[in-house]
């Protein structure tokens, strides 16, 4: 039998991540690679008893639910928004299987195959492959320090007319960096001026290592969900736990209500166990201080790879140190190749993502991801060591 | 602000059971109309002890988890579908949102827009919806008691060409007619002649009153997985709780794979917390017994309902009796149209799905579907009296 699979499907490149962490099933192996948050912080107890009361609540519990999510539990995501300067109503609001679905969602609801979509380069993995999914054209800005460069997006902006723009502005993944306040009201003014919408992609702003400095989203620099450019998306899976798979996209209610007719067809709703069991959790569990205890515990182990990273005194590599988020991203020595560099390092016991796998185009090879969350003290050293030797290796050879 | 939405997304009519479902919020209101299972049968008490489980084994269980989904489910499902005489692996399964993703999912796999996709006609409404989303050109065949007819799918396949058949052979929905074995036969060589797959959804298969009869699966039919034209869905929405959202998806490990791609840019993986709680129920209940609970008392409620319809005696209306599954499809006397019925309906606090919904074209408005597995007694009796009440007032003035 032959099948023939769809264009969109066939041309989908397999997940880089993906690869990697089957290639770490084996018990010696350090992976920095995947964006796994660290198991020992979840609140399984906390869990565990909002789970009993949701249980507790009688056999409702198990019956279908609205293809919006749980009620409650979009007005306890309303409220903890409107502390982040984000005001809307449950109207305005979707629960999703994971941001990730919201993603796909919105842009199935805005987008027609072959419409341009801006993003920053490089960007998030799985967001470039809901855009090839859907037939998008990607066209990539330029970005630094600061974020996304405006002069390079409106270049882009005036050639290819795209009807959106995807960022995630706050800790992104893959560079971990935050845009600076200006260039958030830069991109804001732009994408206004030229009427297009704004996904703006949030799951790691909760978590920063220092709180001095405050970083407002697009969407409450921009105003109010009615009539708005910006769709905003975030997720309990780093707060809380990804296995919950809870999400959620704010916007006006009339993109809300489009996600919903497309999210019937995709999968009537998702899980309302695990949507019943946040509200549960948020009722009587202190979530912030969860929050604050889990940056505090990320921005240590962030610290720790740099700082094992900078006595590694390798030549030619760099990084910026990120401010929040998961990833620390490394520049390597011109020339290298990290998706090379990745099978050697894997013979050492240890894994990370080649920079390659978050472009759309013009692929910076001597680029990497790792990840700092996932693994703390003897691991991470080790992990280091047979990175940098891995390099050093690596550096002798090519 | 003006959106633009997409052009699949703003042709999808909204969900007409949804609509109704709106409409009868009011406490007095009965509904035949959602899909939905009796929730005073859910075994809350042994998912309850599950999640326990679940929540004993550890924070593991609150992490990522694999795409295809949990593999100790995907293995102890193979074992529930061997004994149906489907022989699989876990590498030709994948865990989805509910089997209404797993729909969804194939059709974006297997498919391009402007694709033909047959059908029987009436059927499954959220499935009309997937295949709207998806650009699909709709084909439907005419069915009777016996299932679809192959004479009329044959036809239209010889004009059409499509790629793929979309069936419910077993209790479907709307009509809960059941496919004669011969038909099955039928229609497998029909499709394998044309090198057509076929979608075999089957979330009510287990719910079958009388067990006397055999309903062999079209993938049981059809031979194995591999290299097979049979890719079969089936969920634990109508069998153990819909809350959970757990469905899957079984057929050639390549589709599969490809599924998976596609799932990963979609929502990277569905809730690993009731996959997980779904493991450990089946590890202790004996969800067999509790098949043959539901199905014995679905089967008395839909003999209830019958039995009322039959007193009250109205002429000209008809219908089949169905032999499992969760759904009365009443043909009503020719003319009388079943959405104008309804808005009288409502009136009396009695709630049904226009027939209407189910047809992609050539629709008979002189139809409805009625649920019988969520009321019983008194309140099946009441509802039926109102419905009858309507249908009476309604032949009168039209």
């Amino acid at each position: 039998m032959e099948y023939r699979f769809s264009s969109s499907v066939s041309q989908l490149k397999s997940s880089a991540v993906r690869d990697i962490l089957k290639l770490t099933q084996g018990k010696d192996m350090i992976s920095f690679a995947g964006g796994l948050p660290a198991e020992e912080l979840f609140p399984v107890q906390a869990v565990r008893e909002a789970a009993d009361r949701v249980f507790e609540a009688g056999s409702g519990a198990l019956q279908y639910g609205l293809t919006e999510g749980y009620l409650p539990l979009r007005e306890q995501i309303c409220e903890r928004m409107a502390v982040k300067g984000m005001h809307v109503t449950p109207d305005e609001m979707i629960l999703t299987t994971g941001s990730q679905q919201a993603i796909d969602l919105l842009v199935q609801v805005l987008t027609e195959p072959g419409d341009a979509i801006l993003v920053e380069r490089p960007t998030y993995l799985a967001s470039l492959q809901v855009f090839a999914m859907r037939g998008l054209k990607v066209i990539a800005a330029e970005s630094d320090e600061f974020g996304i460069i405006p002069e390079s997006a409106e270049e882009l902006i005036r050639t290819h007319q795209p009807k959106l723009l995807y960022s995630v502005p706050t800790f992104g993944n893959p560079t971990g960096r935050v845009w600076s306040l200006e260039r958030r009201k830069q991109m804001l003014e732009l994408c206004e001026k030229n009427g297009m919408l704004i996904i703006e992609d949030d799951p790691y702003g909760d978590i920063q290592f220092n709180k001095d400095e405050q970083f407002p989203s697009l969407f409450s620099l921009g105003g109010k969900a009615e009539n708005g450019h910006v769709l905003y998306t975030s997720t309990f899976s780093k707060t809380v736990a990804p296995a919950l798979r809870t999400g959620w996209a704010i916007g006006d209610s009339r993109v809300i209500r489009m996600i919903a007719k497309a999210k019937q067809a995709a999968d009537l709703h998702s899980s309302t166990m695990d949507q019943q069991v946040l509200s549960q959790l948020l009722q009587k569990f202190d979530l912030d201080a969860h929050i604050a205890l889990i940056s505090k515990e990320y921005g240590e182990r962030m610290a720790e790879m740099e700082s094992l990273l900078k006595k590694a005194a390798l030549p030619e590599l760099s990084w910026i140190t990120p401010k929040g988020g998961m990833f620390l991203w490394v520049e390597l020595p011109d020339g290298l190749d990290a998706e090379a560099l990745l099978r050697c390092a894997v013979q050492k016991g240890v894994a990370f993502v080649p920079g390659s796998s978050f472009y759309a185009d013009n692929v910076k090879r001597n680029t990497m991801r790792l990840n700092y969350t996932h693994n703390k003290g003897a691991r991470t050293e080790h992990g280091v060591a047979r990175l940098v030797e891995a390099i050093g290796e690596f550096t002798v050879r090519s």
